[in-house]
């Protein structure tokens, strides 16, 4: 997974690693991701340039683990919680909200590493063949807080991939959010997840069924969705 | 609407701003937008840089002037073939087909401008106040499409909103596909269209309705569509 680590895995290499990326994390937030640059950031770490660039050897090297570390926060956060949880509606509420909380500081990075998605073929991009297993995981948490629900294989595919999206688009909404605390997301999260209950709910009536299995086999077409 | 220009708008004008426009969108194409430069634009449109910068003081302007120009163009098309498309798919393919063609040279420089999308504040955000404008103008030509149907006022709102959006995800799609003459952004658009077809009529069922009508509710909490 983490492709650019070039360094040991040793408790002292990880918390090296770990200094880094906070350093580079505050260095990001205070000078802007396009103005830091290695040195900046090994300046900030309190470590020679030498140093930081033997743990990553580039700035991207250092988004890379700050997604993996996102998503590894994110699937700690939700392993730990999502046993005490109720029903479906409250399960995805965890997923969901706790993701939000995690990137809540961290809205105008995202706004600037949102630049690599329009470059499919760049390792950071939030939607290209670089950060495929990081989707990978992420979608495993929609999966887990779906696990107790009777669907359908396919339609379980469907739904797993549809709130992935949902997670997304209300991430980028988020960046545009300029409500106290956020409280549009919020809004706009809960409402979606309601609708999305009932629209799961509804997928079993003989009138709406023929559009699930058609949504699915267009998504597949297109790869979208595998058919597996 | 256009905001930048701060030329005379005679023939001889517009004719100037054109030659500065295609020369940037051949510059885009060949060195990429990021290493294009308001000097190395002139030099390309033969003229010097100070007879530029009277047209555009910026590269961003010239940005700003090529989105104007797509959504004219896309306008004209519209006009000139929606009354001759008989029912409400063949006129919803038009519409999206017809902006996707548009836009097929031009998906490495959409790539790099989405990166401003990152950036909800600036001007040239394909999300942001600087373009709503050039939204609402996108969207109205989704409402001549739909003109002759019947729907509620409500209904055709949100119908109009998510098409856009439809278009939308279509092209960010479209930056991603590498299959041959964009097949399956082809092949997604038109198993969408279908299903949203379906979808219209379906609003008409006693079952569907109110989740059309939360819909509505929730994407004007949120202020994504407005309330008349």
């Amino acid at each position: 997974l983490n492709m650019f680590k070039n360094a040991g895995s040793s408790a002292k290499s990880m918390e090296t690693r770990r200094r880094i990326l906070d350093a580079a994390l505050l260095e990001f937030r205070v000078q802007g991701f396009e103005t830091a640059t290695m040195r900046s950031i090994a300046k900030r770490a309190r470590m020679s340039l030498g140093s930081a660039y033997y743990y990553f050897p580039t700035k991207e090297a250092i988004v890379m683990a700050y997604y993996e570390s996102v998503q590894a926060q994110h699937a700690a956060l939700v392993a730990a919680a999502l046993p005490a949880e109720k029903g479906l509606r409250q399960r995805l509420g965890l997923v969901i909200h706790s993701k939000l909380d995690l990137l809540a500081e961290d809205r105008e990075l995202l706004g600037a590493l949102l630049r690599f998605t329009g470059q499919p073929q760049h390792p950071l991009s939030f939607l290209g063949p670089g950060t495929r297993a990081l989707r990978e995981d992420s979608m495993r948490l929609f999966a887990d807080a779906l696990a107790r629900e009777k669907l359908s294989p396919e339609l379980h595919r469907l739904v797993v991939l549809s709130l992935w999206g949902l997670h997304m688009g209300v991430t980028l909404f988020f960046l545009y959010d300029d409500s106290k605390q956020h409280r549009r997301t919020r809004r706009l999260l809960d409402g979606a997840l309601d609708l999305s209950i009932q629209l799961i709910r509804l997928a079993r009536f003989p009138l709406l069924r023929p559009i699930y299995t058609r949504v699915t086999s267009l998504l597949q077409e297109v790869e979208l969705l595998t058919a597996s």
